[in-house]
């Protein structure tokens, strides 16, 4: 069997992406074998402005219905596969929609979304981001809002939080956690990527670790699909093969504007591009092995030349992330 | 068989009530043998205050899931009477919390929400109330919301809207619409009650219409149970029995505060008490055989002494209701 044919007849998930949605977009999921993706939602939006997102992906599902599904229950992404659609996972990437108000996690639960960030590079009322130079871990807030995540059935993602902070919410958690975007910094040094004291913590939490592809955290675009699954077999080396994904980052028709609203919210009057060192802080480039999610295929053909085996390859390809979500997108 | 023994078995339901609910007033409806209430949620709040209304509900279900469950099917009703629980149906007495946002409707649905009035006493974005002097039927936002209500299973509630609006909406909505809470205005003379013309439209079309006990609306607290049932069955004679209900505007424990929050909002610095003439503008008294919902056996009684049969009796306690609930609570 070829890899692409091993590809089409897997459920493969990507647990992070933070493009700009349109027709042809979510044609390039499709063309890549995308079964199921995480979409970015917020980055700094309050609940009111979380609602017009919403109602944004309603219009969506109404417009583009005959390719893109929700997904509520991992049953949904079986649904998607069994279709030839892709689901369509909502989540968040700061907890500022639900403001300082519990009540809101139900709120937004009920409204479809099953992950959020606890914190988004800057100190939240919950926690830490990797950004802030200390990091008091996780607030009296944030107590409530994890037993409240834990409760409905949304999945805690640290992928943008501080080391303490990210520890802390593993302990305090009483369900697994996730890193959805990320690299082990043991491959690359950056604040984005994370120890392996803190890898080691999420998998034996029963966590799961998104794989990312974003340039900044895999040290350019020059990075080779080889050094890439290298990192993967290593990591799946120090974690086993049950704790791994792909979260890809991927950041598709974004403007520059848009660009700023994610590095600078409302709270800063200056750009901050933090690890963007980019000339001028603009998009960076990304590996010719990844352009877009149609490269999905490249992905699995690169695991299964590392010498990983089919049963692993279709576990980090997506089956790991179906099992998580089975466990973590239902209430208590 | 006792009148009291057949209310036990019926399916019986509030289309209306604005209660300021706590554990007490529970225990009223189950002593009432309230199998479902439609509660009101909101009268002029906006979509984020309508978020922390649904958080207080689902504080609620938390703490009292003994005695009440959410209603989201007309099924949710009927698990409601197997289980001895009262379901509690979420609607809004204005189209406040939509703002001008056509996205907010399934917003709201998704949350549960599954009657909304289109205005409330004043003019609307949508249509005149019943209280203004002039009444330009449905607007282009309105045919808007009309259309995306009958889309996503959102039933249009008239009860405090003016007669060309309510007569438009009827014509406009492809699917039967509700007043929820009033009276034919041939019974009591009132700006809340109903026109022959318009009551015959309504049930032509296949909608309902919910009984108020509210004083104003039956001609004061002395009214007779047997003047009142004299009513419904004359409404009975006039529309057939497959288009009324009960929709008894109780309104327990409620504020004087709260009192002028549903008279004037924030729209005026006067409180308009509308048609209340009481002392004072507070509070009426209501009649001593409908004082709470615990008494809702009472109405049973006063229909079989009326001499209407068992069956059509067992319709307008709440069959009528489950029967239109079962199609208007479905997306199309």
């Amino acid at each position: 069997m070829t890899a692409s044919a091993i590809h089409d007849d897997l459920v493969v998930i990507d647990a992070l992406q933070a493009s700009n949605w349109d027709r042809a977009l979510l044609e390039e999921l499709r063309a890549g074998g995308v079964t199921a993706v995480h979409v970015t939602l917020v980055f700094w939006e309050d609940a009111r402005a979380t609602l017009d997102n919403i109602g944004r992906w309603h219009r969506f599902f109404e417009q583009h219905g005959d390719i893109v599904m929700p997904v509520r229950r991992a049953e949904d992404i079986e649904a998607a596969k069994a279709a030839g659609k892709t689901g369509i996972i909502f989540g968040f990437q700061n907890c500022s929609p639900i403001e300082d108000d519990l009540a809101l996690v139900q709120v937004f639960h009920e409204l479809g979304v099953r992950i959020m960030q606890l914190t988004y590079n800057n100190q939240s009322l919950i926690g830490a981001g990797c950004y802030e130079a200390s990091d008091p871990g996780i607030s009296r807030f944030g107590r409530q809002v994890i037993a409240e995540m834990n409760r409905v059935g949304m999945i805690i993602d640290l992928s943008h939080s501080a080391e303490r902070t990210s520890l802390e919410a593993i302990e305090i958690s009483e369900r697994p956690v996730a890193i959805t975007h990320a690299n082990p910094l043991s491959f690359h040094e950056g604040l984005r990527n994370k120890s392996d004291d803190l890898l080691k913590a999420l998998a034996q939490s029963g966590g799961m670790l998104g794989f990312s592809t974003y340039p900044f955290h895999i040290g350019g675009a020059d990075t080779t699909l080889d050094a890439y699954c290298g990192m993967i077999a290593d990591t799946v080396a120090m974690l086993g093969v049950d704790h791994v994904g792909f979260g890809t980052d991927m950041c598709r028709k974004l403007s520059a504007e848009y660009l700023d609203w994610m590095r600078s919210g409302r709270w800063s009057k200056e750009v901050d591009s933090g690890e963007a060192k980019t000339a001028g802080g603009g998009w960076p480039d990304w590996p010719e092995w990844f352009q877009t999610p149609a490269d999905f295929p490249n992905l699995t053909q690169g695991l299964l030349d590392k010498g990983l085996g089919e049963a692993d390859v279709a576990k980090i390809m997506g089956g790991n992330w179906l099992r998580f979500f089975r466990e973590g997108f239902e209430p208590r």
